[in-house]
């Protein structure tokens, strides 16, 4: 812990399994806050998670599926879950390939991000992929997708209409703007 | 439903509750894929939440605070749950002022965005805060909160060394950036 940092801290005193899923797991942990006060803690434990930024002929390759949580389609950067002990950098070059059809050379890490921290451990390994070559569609059984490329404006329009609208594209798109303003990804 | 995308689409056919706590629900939703099979969805229902893109004189405005499922300290922009009926604007407002003691005259809608709409339907809602007056400091009282100003490279430390590492702080940085590049936030 860094020096002064002590009254953010809560130490955890308990926690009580709720659900484990398929997919997520969720407790209820008890904390005692630096004042000494309890609270507690609703979490969501997720298997983690990578996405990917495929640029092909200066186009990012997106994949429209319904997602359930939102009861509608979303046009979304390529982007699955985690299989157990799989390297990151591994699933990503194989949801990439699952979901668009093609491979890259090299998979550069842009970041690794907490997608909702007050509540959920979910973290995506987020890549750019680019020189893009031609490999095997295959999607996952119960995964009905979409394949579209879009330029830079087009992917605006889709944020402005709300069918681009969930942070791991929004993310993908400000960085694909950054990379043409300035020649260089954000690192 | 658009034309054509009809085999996108998943139709709910039951849903059992599983667990209804202070913030989130859980629900196991099964559905009806376009081609007959079934398959379930675990899903969390969240109220919804608001974040503030804060900047003043040049810097950033940003809260260091514990955050339970990640077991340390993170630090992010101004942000929380809205209340039951609240204006997201309204709430913006609120949780600038509470967690930073400054207000803005006016807060522009960047976008709203889902946090991970693969199992959780928690929407964003983003806003810009500039030209900020003090107002009053009021941390929720189980909320301990460090405030902080930081530059844009500053920021891009932060995010290298894993202290900022969440979707939205990182999202509101790459915004940010485009400001200084363009002179325009990306709308």
């Amino acid at each position: 812990m860094e020096a002064g940092k002590e009254k953010l801290w809560e130490k955890t005193v308990g926690s009580q399994p709720i659900f484990d899923g398929k997919i997520i797991k969720v407790q209820i942990d008890t904390v005692e806050l630096s004042d000494g006060t309890m609270a507690s803690r609703e979490i969501v434990k997720h298997p983690g998670a990578v996405a990917v930024l495929p640029i092909r002929e200066g186009k990012l390759l997106v994949v429209e599926q319904f997602r359930q949580p939102l009861g509608r389609t979303e046009i979304e950067i390529p982007a699955g879950k985690l299989e157990p002990d799989e390297d990151p950098r591994e699933a990503a070059a194989r949801e990439l390939e699952e979901e668009t059809g093609y491979k890259a050379p090299e998979l550069i890490h842009l970041s690794s991000f907490y997608t909702s921290p007050g509540f959920a451990d979910e973290i995506i390994h987020f890549y750019v992929a680019e020189e893009l070559t031609v490999g095997t569609l295959q999607p996952d059984e119960d995964e009905f997708l979409e394949l579209t490329e879009i330029t830079l404006d087009e992917a605006f329009e889709h944020m402005r209409a709300g069918r681009i609208s969930d942070a791991k594209t929004i993310m993908a798109v400000y960085a694909w703007q950054i990379r043409e303003l300035t020649g260089k990804w954000p690192l």
